[in-house]
């Protein structure tokens, strides 16, 4: 092997360990076991491996590309987080490669893979809701490319995250209908082993449970799409007591809810107020608009693309990593009762 | 310089020609002069070059992944082709990597070294607003790379493209605004160096004179986004003679028009006919909802990719280019008169 070649990932496949640990034990950090440690040196002796000129020509040698990929780009949501990724990666110098997983853990394996192929300095990535094996980001880590996720993160894996407050979002929302008079409130849920969809029915039943309304389970709906709330809203307004509100998810969801109520013949907002969860041009244009949750989604870029910036500058992989929280905050409109 | 390696750009690198005449002189196609077929295929000879088997391993050797530059994911036209883009990639072997131009002409050069830098094997482009220069997308080209383009396209390049009947789309939404009563109607309008713009405004043209109506220049505003449909909608209002319909060149300017009428105090379509151009969800959920043309951003995607993929698999430059098109039709809802 050529000296001034060497990397970190060379000496971690030799030995059959991870990139990270094999930083680490270069750097006499003390989880490390010292026979691991003198196997680490040893090698990286023999190839004449050189940390920091090595790491610097490896960033040069590389693509300025910082890869994203979101589920669908169809979302209001998504299409700011990638207006702020792109503000912040362009100032930088980078520029921006996206793919979409389509909701497939499938392709979000391949995406990876292409992301690997390409040689990107960095990774961001909103998980698919399939996803529920982890191993293809790992091995993002191990290639030394640093990854950032936001919105769509997991507990599971020990990574940098941009998160929503969907908790206070959704209890805010949820509050929101109480406070103006419903009483008997639906929620168009996501998948609950999504963080997110967790995160916002936990909302949704703590107002509740504060407002000692009763929790009903016919009222909480596995719904999160346009298309699956045309189909789902209309069993909710057939039930014996139909309910006087719509918690959605998202926000084509709650249009989608909206476009049946109405057309049902149900008045909105004094029959069955609505609301939804991101703000965008369908929340701003439907009739009435739509009471929604701002999600800042140009800001969680921002956010997720500068921690980014700085993981690669860094040039190490052996960080801690954080969590960063942006807030949501209700806009009102005519969906809802004054 | 090692055999199996050798490739037209090779060849044409050394001669200082391009790809496309090394392959037609290798051809003995009867466009190249005999002194240009001796150079190509003397290098050719010297450098052991092998045209099928070298395609083959090049075509091999590269990264199953087509490249898209778009110009803005926030429409819902362009995330529908790039739905019909991904379904025959996908069905082929191929990953899609996505890049924005955001309408700059900078950006989108930027997109296409990226693109080359990951050794895509086709790339889809539909272009910026700004771009009126395309030696970037020859380099593409010259590099061995297909490109097809779509919606966006221009006369100056000989290439494959995808467009939608613009002129007889607009032409349709104009007579029906014309049959339903509407006699002053305005145009919101694309820049007039796209050729979609062009097209949609000869549209425009056309309707009226068949039907005697007069053209009047200040009915015609160029204004194509839902934020500058707010900033200009209110001028036309004040008209001395204010319009009884809009024409918007895309969705999200019709409903930001929509949104301005609706405020200012006239009634939909009663007063002023709004008619928009591709049908997504903001079409839909307004109120009332958009009389639009479908523009079948699917189908695109999809005709684009397969004429992509057809490219590609026959690992020929030199190919006679075609121009698809894709027909709209109008969807009638509450925003025209019966």
């Amino acid at each position: 092997m050529r000296s001034g070649q060497v990397t970190i990932k060379d000496i971690a496949k030799e030995l059959g360990i991870s990139a990270s640990t094999v930083s680490r034990a270069l750097k006499d950090h003390p989880d490390i076991s010292a026979k691991t440690k003198e196997a680490v040196n040893e090698l990286a002796k023999k190839w004449h491996y050189k940390p920091n000129a090595v790491a610097l020509s490896l960033r040069h040698s590389k693509s300025n590309v910082i890869g994203v990929i979101i589920p669908e780009i169809v979302h209001h949501f998504f299409s700011s987080v990638i207006s702020g990724i792109e503000k912040i990666a362009h100032e930088a110098g980078y520029n921006v490669m996206m793919f979409q997983s389509n909701e497939s853990y499938e392709r979000e394996m391949a995406n990876v893979q292409a992301l690997l192929s390409s040689r990107v300095d960095g990774v961001l990535v909103s998980m698919s809701k399939e996803t529920s094996d982890f191993s293809h980001f790992k091995e993002l880590r191990d290639n030394g490319i640093p990854v950032v996720f936001f919105d769509r993160v997991c507990n599971e894996l020990s990574s940098d995250n941009v998160i929503v407050d969907d908790f206070a979002g959704a209890f805010t929302a949820v509050e929101h209908l109480i406070n103006t008079g419903c009483k008997r409130i639906a929620h168009l849920s996501a998948p609950q082993h999504m963080l997110l969809g967790q995160n916002r029915q936990k909302g949704y039943r703590q107002a509740l449970l504060k407002h000692k309304l009763p929790i009903d389970d016919e009222l909480i709906i596995k719904c999160d799409s346009f298309e699956e709330a045309l189909e789902k809203t209309p069993d909710l307004l057939k039930l014996p007591q139909p309910p006087d509100a719509i918690f959605a998810v998202n926000e084509l969801t709650a249009a989608g809810a909206l476009s049946v109520v109405k057309k049902t013949g149900f008045k909105v907002p004094e029959d069955i107020s609505i609301i939804g969860f991101t703000d965008g041009v369908v929340s701003r244009t439907s009739d009435p608009a739509l009471t929604t949750l701002e999600q800042h989604g140009y800001e969680v870029g921002l956010r997720a693309s500068e921690l980014l910036v700085g993981r690669i500058n860094e040039g190490d992989m052996d960080y801690e990593p954080v969590t960063k929280v942006v807030k949501t905050n209700l806009i009102v409109r005519g969906s809802t009762k004054n």
